[in-house]
């Protein structure tokens, strides 16, 4: 019996199924915020399309769960088009995604930095063009880590992919065009810097082994959320250490005035427990203010992952008024919900 | 520099503050909901104590989160006390909580069936009366799993804690008296049932070494949330054949009607992420579905975890008009937000 070998730690049949079956799940337990169209492989707004309001649709390799379909819903995503993981949806997916949620006001792509999900997003959008819909693409290329990596042209996107899909969510819920809703997405891609670090290894179930080998004793320094290299390999340090290199990582990169008001997200790859997050987050958040930063909005949790990976990063984006109301305003998705 | 020997692949610094600094870290992110009393190392809602409200006190060792201080907030726990990782907390700490949160209305102290918790509850229950203060005990023992156990004299609690404090919490803010919450809790804990399986084993911080041994290949059925041995070893089964153990083990114990409805919760261990959780759940919901159930709520997360563990457990509710209610009333803590 193929079950007496088995050895992946995972909770997965075959494994080549592991995405469209957690897809199924991930409906059957919020049929009331969005469907799942297995034929197309995309997750939808239960009530897509709203007539007259900016559709988002965002989509990339899956492993990064929540991220993207668990951003689905009231106030954020429109619509998700999941990849195999670790791998670029078709372009197929996002022309069916782009057509499910169209209202007529237009439709903004939500890219993240990697050249298969660029090119195959670009297609879409010129065949969702073809159709007669207008579509906006925002490239969301936060991470310090690397300029060019094993992926990516230029800088990785991460973390701020999940800020720009709650806020332009927001903008797009409120009623603003297709401009402004890529205007706001843009902005916070260019207020934002992430920058991560690895403490273990990842294992894709497909392979059953782990995508990068880390010593005993060491970690991953600027690790990409697929496991790409980052700046180097470092003794395993401390918390407080690691707080203080993911705030000078980011921090320098943004170089924000004094008393610039910020909202950190302090988020876990899949593996690190909660208890550890907030150890985290309590050391960033006295870092940043021995810095001269006011944080007075912030993200804990794991919302960009990478499958059970351990360690974590940390995302600083720089507020003003408009981008702080539009992250309160009230959201309602598997993964992110409140005011609603 | 004793950086340079550091094995231990977790974001901590001393590992003996890793309780401390991290209840820092919660209430330096969520300090418009509790604030944390480091002197009586106790997570206390924010304006509490509410005046005429019977308050909710939960506890017990850390490295559950967001057990318990993560439900610390609206409409759930008034406070929690947190012990080291895997320890009970002490009675000066339930009681200084207990007196933190008494609004003249009674407290109900929330007690998960583990040896040390039930001694230290009962004898903070006692100082807290002899103060004035009236105290009911819940007793939540809901793992099907095993009679008697590493900490535990009869069964363990485990899920149906969460459950539990949520719909106690929202009974108690609709204006519920003491009595009246009490037997919410307890009818909670009567018509839930939990079971677990651990895929890995976890590494407390302070003994910087597996809590127990997993061969390769294997899994833990029964598991209890501190690593306490199940019912057996069995070789790696697949998402589909753990779904169908994990529906038999509870609902063979709870015997539901035909037709009932169900609140089935696919709860993470700490180290299993969402893309894997999901596929559990919808696995879990489809055989619930054959059993003759009605799952109309569901639960899919990490909220009672044993530090980075992977694995899952299944908590089965029995619903009943009053509890949907309570369970869909607005909450807004860390962990666990809707509807406020």
């Amino acid at each position: 019996m193929a079950i007496a070998t088995r050895t992946l730690k995972k909770l997965v049949n075959d494994p080549s199924d592991l995405v469209k079956e957690s897809l199924v799940g991930l409906a059957a337990a919020h049929g009331d915020l969005l469907r799942y169209d297995p034929d197309d492989q995309v997750v939808v707004r239960a009530d897509a399309p709203v007539e007259g309001k900016v559709a988002l649709v965002s989509g990339g390799g899956s492993g990064h769960e929540p991220l993207h379909g668990g951003f689905v819903g009231r106030g954020m995503l429109d619509a998700a088009c999941p990849g195999e993981v670790f791998t670029s949806p078709v372009p197929e997916q996002m022309l069916a995604a782009t057509k499910a949620v169209d209202g007529g006001a237009g439709v903004i792509h939500l890219v993240k930095n990697y050249t298969g999900d660029v090119m195959n997003f670009k297609l879409a959008a010129e065949d969702a063009e073809d159709e007669g819909i207008e579509v906006m693409s925002v490239l969301i290329d936060d991470d310090v880590a690397v300029q060019d990596s094993l992926y990516t042209a230029g800088r990785r996107g991460v973390g701020a992919t999940v800020l720009a899909e709650k806020i332009a969510g927001a903008a797009a819920d409120r009623g603003d065009d297709v401009q402004s809703v890529a205007a706001i997405a843009t902005r916070v891609n260019e207020q934002a810097r992430s920058f991560g670090v690895a403490l273990s290894s990842c294992t894709p179930p497909a392979a059953g082994k782990p995508i990068f080998d880390l010593p005993e004793g060491e970690m991953e320094v600027g690790i990409g959320i697929h496991g790409e290299p980052g700046r180097r390999r470092e003794p395993l340090a401390s918390g407080s250490e690691i707080a203080a290199l993911l705030v000078d990582a980011v921090v320098s990169d943004l170089s924000p005035e004094g008393g610039t008001k910020v909202l950190p997200f302090v988020n876990g790859m899949g593996g690190t427990p909660q208890i550890e997050l907030y150890l985290l987050y309590g050391e960033v958040q006295a870092k940043l203010r021995e810095a001269g930063l006011e944080p007075v909005r912030r993200l804990v949790g794991s919302y960009i992952t990478s499958l059970e990976m351990a360690g974590a990063s940390l995302t600083l984006l720089a507020l003003d008024d408009e981008l702080t109301e539009l992250w309160d305003a009230p959201v309602r998705t598997p993964a992110l919900r409140w005011g609603a």
